[in-house]
């Protein structure tokens, strides 16, 4: 039976309770021997197990166990398939269980800000409804086995230069609509065991001891449930950290913050109640663990195979001129070191020590048709000329050409950020040198992030397999040979070039970073610049064909408090069977609020066989339509149409219908000696304050304005005068001598009383 | 002689002195009868006189005299012409003695942030730099006539939409290098009698009671000796506007705002001195022109002259596939109501009662070979059947089109923003049908601000007009048949879409307009975002040709307290006589902040014979090279190498240099405990310091770090090993065990003493 935590933190001594507020090494939670309080494990994650070996030391540099690399963030994102990233959680779920992990510490759900961030291949996604959607169902896998997640890292760390101390400036409405609602959803849909904070600062305050963010929002709001533990070293002082809502402080600091935290219980300044509470929220967790032990049946072949399935069902087919797939009767060149060596992973804190790797040309082997050449190496960008000939002769006799491209380690990372978004020079110059022979060329790429494409418009296939996990080498051909048909989108936009990226003219500063962007983010700001890329967000082929049609919405005119459940048809109008992802995306028509063009709020992915269609809901709610209002700190949605779009991609909208709102949410007023007259006129609560000095305005300016006289020469026009009325403060009744100032202030306290 | 100024304040009344501080109407300032103190006149302008008639009202709002109309300043600003600007300024100034004017309100600066805003045609460009030389110029001319100029509207004034509530929130960089510069230039050059004061706020305080602005800035950092008036109903709390440094209030409020002053130095809130100063500072500048009256002669009809030169001087042609100049002998359809009836001016405050307006018709009209077709209204957006057949019918049977186009009165004002970057409808269709028939077209266009141009492509011919001055008939007609050389560039970039522009995603907002490109305003922007454009800032064509040549820098190595002049030969390489326009930009190599691409920062105009040679020289010094840097509140040029680039545009760069600078101004050290040890590295003062830790960081990190095992799947890379060390903040030495906490404060305050 679970212990109860407030007695056992009353047996606790003072130095007791502050040391459970810190790690016991690198991976480990304090224990307390007497108290029967176990010591439990920690470990990275999240797309397999990074557990430090016993053997190995306690920094994490080391070697970690023989394990399964799933296909990291970047590319299981692509999926869209929430029961998939379930069965992925499921998985994660029993190895730790198995091998005694208490929490696993992923997901990660920052935005993807700019495609330079390092650490964005451990990231889902530029939108926030696909990265918590997927988050959610990926926890709840997880934590079905009494295994905890730690989400991370809450909030805003969108870099990787300067991450441990630099300040992410952006307002609150960007922080609410962009950066938060992934963790959002994730506290709300699946109540992760633990949320990680991160190393940043946001608006000048340290993440780790941010009381707005780890209390206000994140369980005021939220409701968040578990404990809070710091990035590794992310700690700056640890006693405003716990009175903001830290927890733990991850890994220990040798008893440095422990006794500062002592301290500050002694000398009054801080309540011990709230060291109490902190450890309870931690105990909670560990007993939540403890007393749910499970014996796990876990193989890793098995788990091998889902690898497989994760990254079949993600990989993205970006380009097919009708050379895909591949026929086991063609003559084939595969070209470059990935082929041989693939790169399915990225380096850093989610490394995984994988217990095998498989690789496209030994899954083909048996293919007596494939010519390898290496062309050039997998990890570094080194032009050889031997190398490059022999491909370019094996090009120039093959039917058909695949190029392994992709980024060497060195390019990306977590712990820096790209400076470019090119591949490795060498590879570009051989793809060129290649396309001069063979016009029937396919690229597969290997990257944790986008690459700019020079030679896009040359190719005739395109598969973006990104980082795909150690059965990599298995998607990928069952994929070119259509084995499995493709079925990911991109959970990202590939901008044609890197000064594309809305937040190119202030990523990557070193102290403060401003969202200049603010909520224009990824397909956000591409759709309201009218900007082409290279592919949009949600853009991905298949071997067969869709049709949408058929779009129903149960209610027309909806208010505040309903749902509104929207229907579409799709069919399978190919040959073969596969899975569409359809995407509905919302457009506020109100004008009320600057908000993007369309905003992703719903997805399903559906599979059907040839000919099948099938019918495919979403449910939508007042949240789906509302924008986060930082006056009255609360989301809101004006009354007026929006419009539902039905899309194979952002970009590629099939079916849209229009939906009415009224809401009785009025926002509040707030009248003052600024405010507008055209402000006053356009609310229907003050409209009758203002409409008589609007007329006595029109009297002075409209009827003695200098219309055209035949020359077409216009001094005043009445537009001018309209907009003069409208733009002019209350303030200025005065000075025009059209009311007296304490009338007028009168006037404004009894509208501000409505 | 000059009244002891000080002599008479102490003689007036309290009410007295603080009616000086307001007007005595809309267009007087207030006189004291019996201390001699006379009413003076002052005028909008300031493209020429709007003097409001005594007859008229004195709202405004009614007919003013008839004067001259000279260019816009969108349109004088291509001229690039410093000597031009100051003739103009001549002219005003003799005309505003002639006329009893104390203070022409004028020139306006602000920078073009958007296309959109209303009053873009009375400013001069989107760059800081010319619009600084250009107002200098212009305000010495009208000075040397002992009458005022009131450069305005200072500042960051750069939409109409709500003008009089909104606030321009900008950081102190962006308006020290973009919005600042054009009003410091005017007044370290050319000292303006006034300023003006604009409606809006600034980071949430009206310019109006802004002491930052007013006295800190203005008075303090540039030595501005003048008054500052309000703009006409600008003020919010008289008093703290007082405080703050506004010096008069325009128009008169009725006595309301001069009763606060009054009851504000009684009850103690306001010093009388605050006053007395106020008072002595307006005094002096009205002295300044009542002391220095000058009989004036001038003629309308000389000056409509001037103003044909600085139209056709200014005029800029943009596309010239051997369609122009127009030959006598070719015959012509000239289409659009334009053409009778140009639009030569906006609408507002700057709108003059032109004594005479040339259309190109009339002046052609000794030409037979033109047929005229209206195609289309000048001041509506109607497309009328009749008129378009009759237009193109016209077009079949020509050998060349010239369209007249351009925006219609309503479509752009002081006032109001526009909500588009397009051209009536009408227009757009009719040069679409005439494209169908005739191939030799040419667009001439009458636009206060860039217009989207979808034809662009298929037009042959280009001209800008912009918006001409009354003589923008003779002027445009002089440059079609090359009785004038072009020789006007874009004082602005003209994109091809409105959603291209740096300030798409903020303009226009209603309260808080957030600037959120920062300093990358116009070719800023373009240029960082390597974005295509319609048309380059800097760019024009010429009926010769230029070659350059020779690029010298007298010192390639040089200090803060140097000059360098920099030399470039220009030659006139064809048939005949021309003037070009050299351009200086300057490129920062040293990375110590981010900056724009290029900035200009010399251009030179000069005249050319055919075969002629000319040296062209610029001066450079600190301040050419520098950025404004707020944590030293100080422009700040780091040392290092400096790329100096001369062009014809800023997209057309011909020669380049690089410059080697070296400062002993080091930026002051403000080492905290998350001072990264990069950045400590990267300082030869406290790079000693941060060695230590980072050979211990090396060899926990570096030594034990998992490379590549020849399967090429790296753990962690030596880059993330060095990023990690980089960006570790100092308070990590301490949780690593590597230094105490007291002895790295000790080390930490050692390090701010150097």
């Amino acid at each position: 039976m679970k212990p109860s935590v407030k007695e056992l933190i009353s047996q606790m001594t003072l130095e007791e309770k502050a040391g459970m507020c810190s790690g016991l090494d690198f991976w480990h939670l304090k224990g307390i021997e007497r108290l029967g309080i176990p010591s439990v494990m920690v470990s990275d994650g999240p797309h397999g197990l990074r557990k430090q070996d016993e053997a190995a030391d306690h920094l994490g540099i080391n070697d970690s166990i023989k394990a399964v690399c799933f296909p990291p963030a970047v590319l299981s994102a692509c999926s869209f398939d929430r029961d998939l990233m379930h069965e992925f959680g499921d998985a994660i779920g029993k190895e730790a269980q198995a091998n005694d992990l208490s929490v696993v510490l992923g997901p990660a759900v920052n935005i993807k800000r700019s495609p330079l961030c390092g650490r964005n291949f451990e990231y889902y996604s530029e939108d926030p409804y696909l990265a918590g959607e997927t988050a959610a169902a990926f926890i709840n896998g997880v934590q079905k086995h009494h295994v905890g997640t730690s989400i991370k890292h809450f909030a805003a760390n969108n870099q990787e230069y300067n991450r441990m101390s630099c300040s992410s400036d952006a307002d609150e409405r960007t922080l609410r609509e962009i950066y938060f609602p992934a963790f959002e959803t994730a506290v709300k849909k699946s109540q992760p065991y633990t949320v990680m904070c991160s190393y940043n600062q946001i608006n000048g305050t340290f993440a780790s001891e941010n009381p707005w963010l780890l209390t206000d929002v994140l369980r005021g709001d939220w409701g968040f449930k578990g404990y809070v533990m710091s990035d590794w070293g992310a700690v700056n002082d640890r006693v405003a950290g716990l009175k903001a809502g830290l927890d733990l402080e991850m890994p220990s600091s040798n008893g440095v913050y422990d006794k500062e935290i002592v301290a500050a219980v002694k000398d009054g300044s801080l309540d011990e109640r709230i060291l109490d509470e902190t450890v309870e929220r931690i105990l909670n967790i560990v007993f939540e663990y403890t007393e749910h032990r499970e014996k796990q049946e876990f193989t890793l072949d098995a788990d091998h195979e889902l690898a497989k399935k994760i990254a079949a069902e993600s990989i993205v087919l970006l380009k097919n001129d009708s050379v895909l797939p591949l026929k086991e009767t063609e003559t084939l060149a595969f070209i470059g070191e990935f082929a041989k060596k693939p790169r399915f992973q990225g380096g850093g804190s989610s490394h995984i020590n994988s217990f095998r790797v498989s690789n496209v040309l030994d899954v083909v082997s048996e293919n007596a048709n494939i010519t390898y050449a290496k062309g050039f190496p997998a990890n570094a960008d080194i032009y050889d000329e031997a190398l490059a000939k022999e491909a370019v002769e094996a090009a120039k006799t093959a039917d058909k050409v695949v190029i392994f491209a992709g980024l060497p380690d060195s390019f990306e990372s977590e712990g820096y950020d790209r400076t470019h978004m090119r591949l490795p020079d060498c590879q570009n110059r051989l793809i060129d040198e290649i396309l001069a022979v063979q016009p029937d060329t396919i690229i597969v790429l290997h990257n944790g992030s986008p690459v700019e494409m020079p030679w896009l418009s040359r190719v005739k296939g395109l598969l973006e397999a990104y980082l795909g996990g150690q059965a990599v080498g298995e998607a990928v051909a069952d994929i070119l040979y259509g084995k499995c048909c493709p079925c990911g989108k991109l959970a990202e936009t590939i901008p044609y070039k890197l000064s594309d990226n809305p937040s190119y003219l202030s990523f990557g500063d070193g102290e403060n970073v401003t969202y200049q962007e603010g909520i224009f983010v990824g397909y956000r700001y591409y759709d309201a610049k009218e900007m082409p890329v290279a592919f949009p967000f949600g853009y991905g082929l298949s071997y067969t064909s869709y049709a949408y049609s058929n779009l129903r919405i149960d209610k027309p005119e909806i208010t505040e408090n309903d749902t509104v459940t929207v229907s579409v048809d799709v069919t399978n109008t190919g040959d073969i069977e596969g899975k569409e992802i359809v995407q509905l995306y919302v457009r506020d028509l109100t004008g009320a609020a600057r908000r993007p063009l369309r905003e992703l709020k719903g997805y399903e992915k559906v599979s059907l066989k040839p000919g099948e269609t099938k019918t495919v809901n979403f449910v939508l709610d007042y949240r789906s339509f509302a924008w986060y209002h930082t006056g009255i700190k609360d989301w809101y949605a004006a009354s007026g149409d929006y419009r539902i779009l039905i899309g194979a991609s952002s970009r590629d909208l099939r079916l849209s219908e229009k939906v009415h709102l009224t809401t009785q949410k009025l926002l509040p007023l707030k009248v003052h000696m600024n405010t507008t007259l055209g402000d006053l006129l356009a609310d229907e609560r003050t409209a009758g304050y203002a409409a008589d000095f609007k007329k006595q305005l029109e009297d002075i300016f409209g009827a003695s304005s200098s219309q055209d006289k035949g020359d077409g020469d216009v001094a005043i026009s009445d537009e001018m005068n309209n907009a003069m009325i409208a733009s002019m403060p209350l303030r200025n009744v005065v000075s025009y001598g059209m009311c007296g100032k304490k009338e007028l202030l009168d006037m404004i306290e009894e509208m501000n009383r409505l």
